[in-house]
């Protein structure tokens, strides 16, 4: 069992690759973390192997085919934000470098199991909900218009039986690093750093407003659990949405300041920005039976949020919890 | 006001170009009807231009840049069946020159309108319906994968506002010419000009076989009424089937009857084949009320799609009807 994962030096993959070594899964021959970057590939996780270029080239289609894996995670990507300020970026990355990524490993004997690290951003902002799996699907974004055409065109591999993909739909992840993301939503990220920090914070959006929360850790879970999902294929599904904590700024800040102090509550100053309270303010209620009914799962409670969002070492329920394919 | 059409060499684009002649448009400085295509373009209709190549040519993304259309009629692409054969070849029309040319339209001033020629083979086959807006989309061919990439393309465009896209989504269109098409759908075609013509005909669905009809004179109107529609933007909605007569072999065999004479009942063998059943074959109720609301429309009656199927010259009320955006 080979196993690769682009995008392993992201904030997501390294979670990844973390839990993949904890299961003694990375560093070995069997499995490769590939780090495809165009740019600085900074500090690797451990076990991971660093590409240099990106994967519209045909040297990393190369290496990637004669890796030959028989599980690959597509994590690489340019973020929303930066996306819709560079489409010709967003397009190479997000679109082009995907289907050639597909492409080429449609090319084995046996279909290789691909999970796809889609985005909630293939949704419309605005929806009044709930989002349920008969939502028509209207991304308010590049990004996720070039997230939702991968989708459909993993399961057209899929359908042709030349891979075995499943796209799943991230939520916003938290705590993502304090540096600059290109991520509309870094707000949400910035907000647990401070508190926990005892630092103030402005916040972009009111207390009110409702997102949709997930921890790395978790989302790195949900991925491995992507990969042994038994899909039916009956009814042609191939992209479910990650089951999500609907939790409103208020609720985050009562679990930080349990966890830190109530004094964390004084530190926040709300300063709502319209347009960033209409995108991730409005979140609407997730229909997400049938992404729990397949055993993918969020973190559990707000308090589980906070703490496997901010730690850094992998929270002892995510480790050998999982029976995968791997 | 100047119109491009791409695929104006091809069946609908025929029918298009015409009707646009028909009101004056074509042959003008004002209409060009852009043939373009690889192969041989064969005999064009009166004020098409043929352009060898393909929209994923530079030469040929010039020309579309230098002519500056205010209203593409986007028609070219490789039909279903050929595209599941030949996926590169599928890949290279269906989805990269289809994104090409938005992508070199959406450099314009003003965003021009472009009216795209999607497909019902975005909606899965098999499908109990009624296939409504909230129907989830799994195309069972790659064709269905690009137009339905397509779509999603397009709707991002002119969410930008670098476009004002509208995808019609085409049911089998009839009577096809009786060469080779390229089409699993053929057999509609062909049943309609054996019959007309007093010849045996093998048919391989069964007689009770429900599909989705139209005439190539009435999608080419619907295409013109595409261009005028006001799309309000307010539900995101950029993509509509075309309403459909949904009639049953049986019943069309009937009107063609109606119309030929009695006998050609007896020139129709039934050979279903299960494949071709289970696609073509349960088409089920089409839930088109928001089309019809925007002034799309269908035949009218089995009686008047066999009159329009086998005109080659445009019925009287397809004419001057319609007040147009052109």
């Amino acid at each position: 069992m080979k196993v690769l994962v682009t995008g392993a030096a992201g904030f997501i993959g390294r979670h990844l690759v973390e839990l993949l070594r904890l299961r003694g899964r990375v560093g070995t021959q069997a499995v490769q973390a590939l780090a495809v970057a165009d740019q600085h590939l900074g500090d690797l996780p451990a076990g991971a192997v660093g590409l240099p270029g990106d994967l519209g080239s045909r040297p990393v289609r190369e290496s990637v085919v004669g890796f030959a894996p028989d599980l690959v995670f597509h994590l690489a990507a340019v973020p929303g934000g930066a996306a819709e300020e560079d489409y010709a970026l967003g397009r190479r990355v997000n679109l082009d470098a995907t289907l050639a990524l597909f492409e080429c490993l449609a090319r084995r004997e046996r279909p290789p199991v691909v999970v796809y690290a889609s985005s909630i951003a293939v949704y419309a902002s605005g929806e009044r909900g709930p989002i349920t799996p008969l939502t028509p699907l209207r991304p308010p974004l590049t990004y996720g218009a070039h997230k939702l055409a991968c989708e459909v065109l993993l399961a057209d591999f899929s359908r042709r039986g030349l891979l075995d993909g499943r796209s799943l739909r991230l939520p916003g992840i938290v705590a993502r690093p304090r540096a600059h993301s290109g991520l509309a939503s870094a707000f949400m990220s910035e907000l647990l750093h401070a508190l926990a920090n005892g630092e103030r914070c402005r916040c972009p959006v009111s207390a009110q407003a409702t997102a949709w929360w997930m921890s790395a850790w978790c989302c790195a879970d949900n991925l491995l659990r992507g990969a042994a999902l038994a899909v039916s294929g009956d009814d042609g599904a191939r992209a479910w949405p990650l089951p999500v904590l609907r939790l409103s700024i208020a609720q985050v800040v009562d679990a930080l300041a349990q966890r830190y102090g109530q004094d964390r509550q004084a530190l926040v100053e709300y300063a709502p920005q319209p347009a960033l309270e209409a995108v991730f303010g409005r979140y609407p209620v997730l229909d997400d039976k049938a992404s729990r009914a397949l055993g993918l799962s969020d973190d559990g409670s707000p308090q589980a949020l906070i703490a496997n969002a901010l730690t850094r070492t992998a929270p002892r329920g995510f480790v050998p919890q999982v029976s995968l394919l791997i």
